[in-house]
């Protein structure tokens, strides 16, 4: 695919470019409710003063965007009436007010802005947030739902990872996870993405994964399943985790008592600046604090990973699963993320 | 006052200067429970790589810090084992654990460090934050308890001001916002400083007050009457805004439904950083935020309103009150607080 063809957009001092781009998944990936081996994502960058941020919107498809829905939000945003990207505050207000939801479109404009801020203080966003790269948790590592064959091909390629992020929801959890003890014995998480509906069957699971080294439950019922949720919290030995069931910011009071953490992902929250208000504010609810993503290149992954040293949790492993980076940021060496020390999200094209 | 007797530390890569002043208030200060004409603060300098970030502690006498436990506590702080400024996080969580309390001299080392970090990014920290200067709200000024003739008097020298705070809690009360309805209808806030004991009567004096253009009541009655705040909280016309009632970021989801909102101030909840977090926790639990200080040079003041843009009241008039101001830096003109389009905190020495 060529990465030649950037619509521009200029607005007053900023330049907007965008263009969508296809991951290509290394393996088929596989949870509870479908499969698929490209993400389709749209790269952006946003220019002031001779100096280019870059950003990304990546959309699994039942998520609700598209390329089409990111490339006509970003066909609405006009900065012309900013002089300045240091408005930070205005100026994502701004783009959040243009629409709902679009939260992967809005995390495009927000990255861009961070990595072009971060890059006029000369200084990785980390850094501009007080944050040490040396105490981010090591990040998972995902292994779909597959056969057993396949499994242990996946999990014997993935012996760099502390620990691993096992996908579950459907009648082959139990074999999942013995084929996985019967070759690894490294914690694992667990992510069910809705796949229970039973809150007594769930806490049976909870129990017998909490005996196979399983350190928390990635939401474990529907969103919509409010009071089974919160009563599986109560009783599970194990912490559980909102995904599906936490979005933005606002979401985050609401799931107190539901659930023991969040997920934070930049593409649901609209970008960096709403993930770390997140963080903080599960910190000060006292709820636990786990960093996602989606498949994605190295630019959202390493833009999420600026916000790492604040979680604990980290599953950052989006860009390794593709086959077609076509940046380079963070890596992960021996199932640690190293954040490069490059100004903003600390990216070059590849 | 000589200020060339600065104590130096060196500690590994950074140097700590500090000396004690004695600030000069321009007028005699009467509160519900106290008068003063002086306040002790304890003047800092942060050096790393030869820049240098100003910061101070005020210790108003009934806060239980002083120079010496300012002093005493800066000599225990070594951040000789940090190699970088911009460890912010770690760095502040090791002064804060050095000791419990002594909230002013935290203070004192995080803005210093605050402004040193503004200076190595060359940007204004309400820029590093996002934030815009424009949308700070006009500051009160303080008129303190006093005979009719001298409130005339300080309430015609205010004439510049949008909106005055007024210090109740004394049986002169309703004289005092009589004196000031005689000769200005500018809005008013009152500050009872804990004053009223009776929660009926306190509800009493809301609905009088509210008629006479008060926009909030700060502290209305003793912290200690969590009951009794929450009651007026419920059935006042108008906000209740907890002072003495909310110290550091852990107090604030204690104080939903007690107050409707928050006085933050630097000296209470050591520094910037935790100012910072405090207001974005108050606006995700839709609490009120009101910014205050103590009586300061333009060094804490500065600090203090790189956040201002983010809250709903501003009570910035510490520096105005003194009359050996020994920096230059916000100024307030027409009511309104201007920012300096300098690095860090933006103060020089006069």
């Amino acid at each position: 695919m060529s990465l030649s063809n950037w619509e521009t957009k200029k607005m007053g001092k900023f330049t907007l470019r965008y263009q969508p781009y296809t991951l290509e998944m290394k393996h088929v990936f596989t949870v509870a409710s479908f499969s698929r081996n490209t993400t389709p994502v749209v790269l952006t960058e946003l220019e002031y003063d001779g100096i280019i941020g870059y950003g990304e919107a990546s959309m699994p498809p039942y998520l609700g965007e598209s390329q089409e829905s990111v490339v006509s939000f970003l066909k609405q945003v006009d900065l012309g009436s900013f002089n300045s990207p240091f408005q930070t505050e205005e100026i994502l207000s701004y783009v959040d007010a243009l629409a709902k939801k679009n939260t992967a479109a809005k995390a495009a404009v927000d990255i861009a802005l961070h990595d072009l801020l971060g890059k006029i203080m000369n200084q990785p966003f980390y850094k501009i947030w007080g944050l040490n790269p040396d105490s981010i948790p090591p990040t998972s590592y995902t292994i779909g739902i597959d056969t057993e064959e396949m499994i242990r091909k996946k999990v014997s390629e993935a012996g760099q990872f502390k620990i691993l992020k096992i996908k579950l929801g459907l009648a082959t959890d139990k074999m999942i996870i013995n084929t996985i003890r019967s070759v690894t014995d490294v914690p694992l998480c667990a992510d069910v993405n809705q796949g229970w509906k039973n809150k007594e069957e769930a806490l049976e699971m909870a129990y017998w994964l909490a005996e196979q080294n399983v350190a928390f439950l990635e939401q474990p019922m529907p969103k919509e399943q409010i009071d089974d949720n919160a009563w599986l919290t109560a009783h599970s030995p194990i912490p559980t985790i909102a995904d599906e069931g936490c979005q933005r910011l606002s979401d985050v009071t609401k799931l107190q008592g539901v659930y023991t953490g969040i997920n934070i992902k930049l593409m649901k929250c609209t970008g960096m600046r709403e993930a770390k208000r997140m963080a903080e504010l599960a910190r000060s609810l006292d709820m636990k604090v786990m960093l996602g993503c989606m498949t994605e290149t190295s630019c959202a992954i390493s833009a999420a990973s600026q916000l790492a040293p604040l979680v604990d949790w980290a599953d950052l492993d989006g860009a390794l699963l593709i086959g077609n980076d076509i940046y380079s940021g963070m890596i992960v060496t021996d199932g640690i993320c190293k954040l490069p020390n490059r100004p903003g999200i600390g990216i070059i094209k590849n």
